[in-house]
């Protein structure tokens, strides 16, 4: 029963700091308009309720809300973009900073002294965001959450070290480096990456439980094949029970086969069985079902993340509702409050904008927001508005006379059929062009030198056709629109690339590399097919969500790299492992070149390419028995541990890209939509009189929403039936659907039951509250 | 109009080889009993529903449905289980000559003669089962049926080359063996096979679509990889446009990585860019996606496949209640028709059995079927009939009075929990302990020979314990319960195994391999965990749909296998490749082995795990390289086709297993279920009164149906609250649900989605010929 009554209390404490202040403040201000004394206290209400809307789209915790509204002007400043970019900057250079450590890039290579105080340096900018959010968080909060405990706690052993490092003026033996990403994760853009960690944590139970199947029937297998093989003479691989387990779990790689079947191959045939058995079962049983149990969780807890995100956006809508609604109207948002909430929230936002939202949003009419209404606000707040007519128009419309015909028909020109057809043709004749060329090269005899490679007159031909299809189209569709249809970007940016390459070429031989630009061209070919499209569409739609998988990535890459460089840091495996298998791989004389003395950690760089050649897998055997013999047995472990630990990455990787491409292909069939292409924007048209825009535009003028009531009692706005002249001024808001947009429409019917469920949990709650409070104020 | 007329005519056509013939019976027999002259006349027509039952059930198409009478015993012998095991004994044998024709393996070597009088032998068997459709079906159904046709060809081609074999007595080059999985493929077992190849042919063109995309990007990568790397010396990789080709075609299986990359990556650090960006895109991205596609076209026809089966058992329902049906009740069937039916459908049954399943279909309890309630009958036809009063007591109850208490107590033992843990530390006692032995094995030191393997007494323990816990279990249990089992059938075969490796150990030396029955015990582990359960349960209770997919792999394989047998007949690569990148696998000589040489294809089971290493893909190209260099560059063809068509292949596996294993996990948590095992099995209890039971024992009562009508009219069957005295005779049947029991109670709306689309859809055709038969009377 006490323990009851603490998290009550507790329950009550939130809700005390919260409302009831607020509430307060309202009382204070009968008059319901914003004219009295209390004219800055209400001003803070609205800094309060911004600051709401804004956590409650960064899916920040609403017990890190300020607790006074003394403590409102911090927490501005803690977010402002400034502090983020500073944030971002300190902890990517902390990253950087290994480049310039021993072992360093040669050309980075800084002096202790000075890379020790820049590390110092950037050690002391991290905190700044942490001790503005103290002003008003204090000490509580920052121990009630877990993120915020290990960067302070990481922050001062890495001071510590730095100003050791500074003293000593070497390096010592320095693995908490390999805990730098830390910071980068902690940043406010790296939200997106530090999701996928958190859900990757989260599916890490059944990953290890399939991963201890793994390994357990590795282990059997281990034993039968010390059994069975181990009395062959001349077979390295199953010598004794160590050797057994390290080629099967070599062997679950592919990388050993079918080396490692071979001596036992030629001496009884039989013995392949043994290992298609296994390989059947680890590689094409197991490892499936893996990916089919990250493929689960990860899915599980995106719509699971999806339902918090929603839910929890709701409660910023819900809890910002309160400070805008006055004592007598505490149903409704008027429409200065709303105003004056957005100077906060959207502070770019024009007069006129704040309108069109107002306007959008309040679907009844009646020119106040309800709740239900205003919880729209996220889909709204970000559409870019512009008057519908410039929309529509073709851009050359008001030309004068006889250019605007001339520009129309251009503009008939490149949209034909035919056009397209023919700029196809041409790109597919390049195509054949550079691979005659090419094998025309080759025929010549002779070793290859650089001066075969110089432009052809057909290649440059190629190109000043793509410059004048685009020369023509941007006249012909207008810049603003060319430019907007990232179709046309892409052609663009191809079109100028080539452009680029073929004069750097023509201008200086050490341009050399330019010409890796050339068969770039020949990608316009994917917008052929649709099938294409849609894989270059999903591509480009979720590259911002790859690339928080990818920055994970660098991010495990950089600390095994660390690990690596500090473990391996005076080995060098040339000529090394002399009568092993690997021994020619790591010769290296004048006649022989084995060069996987190359795959080595010499510095961040160098390392990442060999963390990359053990992501591959194939013969990162190779690099590990290296290690193993030059080094030490035991340096398995860290190479096996990197495996594993990819395994479950690239896993996540698969599934990742099967849940996007699957999730396109289902929503386009939910749908039924032709091309997905048509939803990725989400657009609003909204058409204002000229009162209203006049209101709008004067600033002089009080904005009031008397228009929208007057409109909506005498039509329902006949736009189409009275002609353009009567409603002259459209709108139209646009922007692109994100796939949490998308994910919302496609689970229509269940986030009607979230709705449902939470608000059934929100009664309880309340209830249970109720009985709380009777039960206590009896006690006392 | 014309066109439209045949269509209407070939319809028509079809509805009166089928109905208005069986409805002019059922008007001959108007007394609505099947006592008059046309009794035999019924029979048929019961004959004839079963037919169609099993058509539905077969999914046969109903065109090949007899279309009279005389022609119904045609098909029941072309059904007929002998047949079947004829069919796949003919067609297995087929496939195994490959073993006894040369090239042979040793020790089936056949004669040229023997072998070829063989194959005329089988090649005369197979066509036995389309001489007997013939009877019914003639000419035209047979160019109407392509799966036939192509049979039918691929048999005279044989034929016509079996001959000229034995004429010549000698074998010329017969590539055209390759194509005889076609007969296995078209056996009634191989269903299973027909439906994962047919579903793979339609899933190609999306395949196709991603496999241009990715040799696009391939080409573009080897063009520039061309213009960047041919100018470094002793770079084999990128020599000329062919090689840069074929080593990214290689490096998109990863098995080059990282040599390909070594040469420049040693001149210029930076083309490690060039690699890991053709990698990220191609392997990590691409294939992904084709994954994806791969993924959702397959499972998309699974979804297609579910409902085409379902209508049409649904159509075959239909069929056959418009024949069991008489002319004064239209509507419905009696029992009589329904036991008749059930004499042809299902002979084995017992009548008890037969009526059991009338009243388990009956749900209105009025004595008759309607047509919806018959079309249960797939679901019911199946189930094995228990008394219930069997399933729940213990098999030890009626043993005679002391023992039957001993027994209970010892049921209640082996049942208890502390006895399951016990085991449980034993295995894993068991584990350590032979891992211990092992690792001892290894610390004698001297190279490992049989002897050091002799079984300890440890383990001899061991296997005494297990073999005392089964007999304890089936004491406890009793046999049926213990056989019924899964889990403890599984532990049953363990046991049973240990025993029979360890007795076969001590009788004799030459069981040496059986010692690799050791490890096995340990796989009872798995029992522990719900997770590994689940895993092992999801493998046994698809085992038959995974054999499916195996004997697809198989028979692809052996399609390569022969051509390469044929194709590279007289090729020896020992000591091939000189002065190649692959020299050393090849070499053969007493002092170093490569033993790359024995990946050949000298036989059929040799060829298979050539196969096999080239399926598991690394170091595939040194096969590849042994044969471009020692037999023909264009043999590269050939082995990037078999790589492309067992990626295709591969992916269709992981894409199977994905799918099985989501969908598992997807109907536990749509079903709320907390395992899933207690839904494997279907089971409906039905009361049965002692005038029913001694009604369905007594063959000389005839069976009818007014004790069902009776037993409505009284009371609802208060089974629990009258107690066991006054129906003293339940029974329960039961099966396993099949997939596609699961998917049909998963996607319950989709199905009645379909049921009403199809009532449609019926309705438009029924509407049309209408429609069409009125305008030809009016034209004749």
């Amino acid at each position: 029963m006490a323990e009851f009554a603490d998290i009550g209390q507790l329950i009550l404490d939130d809700l005390n700091t919260e409302y009831p202040e607020i509430y307060s403040l309202n009382e204070r201000n009968p008059e319901g308009h914003a004219h009295t004394g209390t004219e800055l206290n209400w001003k803070l209400n609205h800094l309060e309720a911004a600051i709401y809307l804004q956590e409650g789209e960064n899916n920040d915790k609403f017990f890190t809300h300020p607790a006074s509204h003394e403590a409102l002007p911090g927490y501005q400043i803690a977010h402002n973009t400034w502090l983020y970019v500073l944030d971002l900057f300190a902890s990517v250079s902390i990253l950087l900073l290994a480049a310039c450590e021993r072992p360093a890039v040669d050309l980075f290579m800084l002096p202790v002294g000075v890379h020790g105080s820049l590390e110092i340096l950037m050690l002391l900018l991290l905190p700044l965001e942490l001790g503005i959010r103290m002003t008003w968080l204090g000490w509580r909060v920052l121990i009630r959450h877990p993120r915020t405990v290990i960067k302070t706690s990481m922050l001062l052993i890495m001071l510590v070290e730095a100003i050791t490092v500074i003293c000593r003026q070497t390096n010592h033996f320095r693995v908490t480096r390999a805990l730098r990403p830390i910071f980068l994760l902690n940043t406010h853009y790296c939200r997106g990456v530090r999701r996928i960690a958190r859900q990757t944590l989260q599916s890490l139970p059944p990953i290890i439980d399939m991963l201890v199947l793994l390994l357990f029937i590795m282990l059997i297998f281990s034993i039968l094949g010390f059994y069975l093989f181990s009395t062959i003479p001349a077979n390295p691989y199953f010598a004794s029970l160590k050797d057994s387990f390290v080629s099967l779990f070599i062997l679950l790689t592919t990388a050993n086969y079918p080396d490692v079947m071979m001596p036992a191959y030629s001496t009884n045939q039989f013995s392949a069985l043994f290992f298609i058995t296994y390989l059947s079962i680890e590689l094409y049983f197991v490892m499936n079902l893996f990916l089919a149990v990250v493929y689960d969780t990860f899915s599980g807890f995106e719509k699971e993340k999806l339902k918090n995100l929603f839910l929890h956006k709701r409660e910023g809508c819900r809890r910002a509702f309160k400070l805008l609604v006055t004592k007598e109207d505490p149903h409704c948002i008027r429409l200065d409050s709303f105003m004056s909430l957005l100077a906060h929230f959207r502070p770019k936002l024009k007069r006129k904008e704040g309108y069109l939202m107002f306007k959008a949003l309040n679907t009844q009419k009646n020119g106040k927001l309800s709740l239900e209404e205003f919880y729209n606000i996220y889909n709204i707040c970000d559409l870019a508005w512009k008057p519908k007519s410039m929309v529509d128009k073709l851009w050359s419309a008001d030309f004068c006379h006889p250019f605007n015909t001339y520009f129309e028909k251009l503009n008939k020109f490149v949209t034909w059929k035919w056009f397209e057809i023919f700029v196809y043709l041409m790109i597919f004749a390049n195509f054949i062009s550079m691979i005659v060329e090419t094998i025309q090269v080759n025929m010549q005899g002779g070793p290859v030198s650089r001066n075969n490679f110089t432009i052809s007159d057909v290649s440059i031909a190629f190109i000043c056709i793509y410059t004048l299809e685009v020369i023509l189209k941007v006249m012909g569709k207008g810049p603003v629109e060319y430019f907007t249809n990232p179709w046309d970007i892409f052609d663009f940016l191809v079109t100028m690339a080539s452009l680029a390459g073929i004069i750097g070429e023509t201008v200086a031989d050490s341009f050399y590399y330019i010409i890796i630009l050339r068969p770039l061209r020949l990608l316009r070919l994917f917008k052929i097919k649709k099938r294409y499209r849609d894989v270059l569409g999903t591509f480009f739609m979720l590259i911002w969500r790859l690339s928080s998988l990818v920055v994970m990535i660098i991010l495990v890459y950089y600390f095994f790299a660390i690990i690596a460089m500090e473990m391996f840091r005076n080995s060098d495996l040339t000529n090394c492992c002399k009568n092993t298998s690997v021994e020619a791989n790591y010769a290296h004389s004048n006649t022989s070149a084995g060069f996987y003395y190359l795959n080595n950690f010499s510095n961040i760089f160098i390392s990442g390419v060999t963390l990359f050649e053990l992501t591959v897998v194939n013969n990162w055997y190779v690099i590990m028995e290296g290690y193993a013999h030059g080094f030490s047995e035991w340096t398995r472990i860290y190479f096996m541990t990197f495996y594993i630990v990819m395994m479950v990455v690239m896993n996540i990787v698969v599934a990742f890209v099967l849940e996007l491409f699957l999730f396109r292909i289902a929503y386009r069939r939910t749908m039924k939509l032709e091309d997905i292409d048509d939803h990725l924007k989400l657009s609003v048209d909204l058409p204002l009189s000229a009162d209203e825009l006049e209101m709008c535009e004067n600033g002089n003028q009080e904005l009031n929403e008397n228009h929208i009531i007057s409109q909506c009692n005498t039509t329902d706005i006949p736009v189409r039936v009275a002609g353009p002249f009567l409603t002259p001024f459209m709108y139209r808001g646009q922007r692109s659907r994100s796939k949490q947009d998308f994910s919302l429409r496609m689970y229509k019917e269940e986030v009607e039951e979230w709705i449902q469920e939470d608000q059934k949990e929100r009664e309880r709650i309340i209830q249970d509250l109720e009985l709380l409070r009777r039960h206590s104020t009896r006690h006392q």
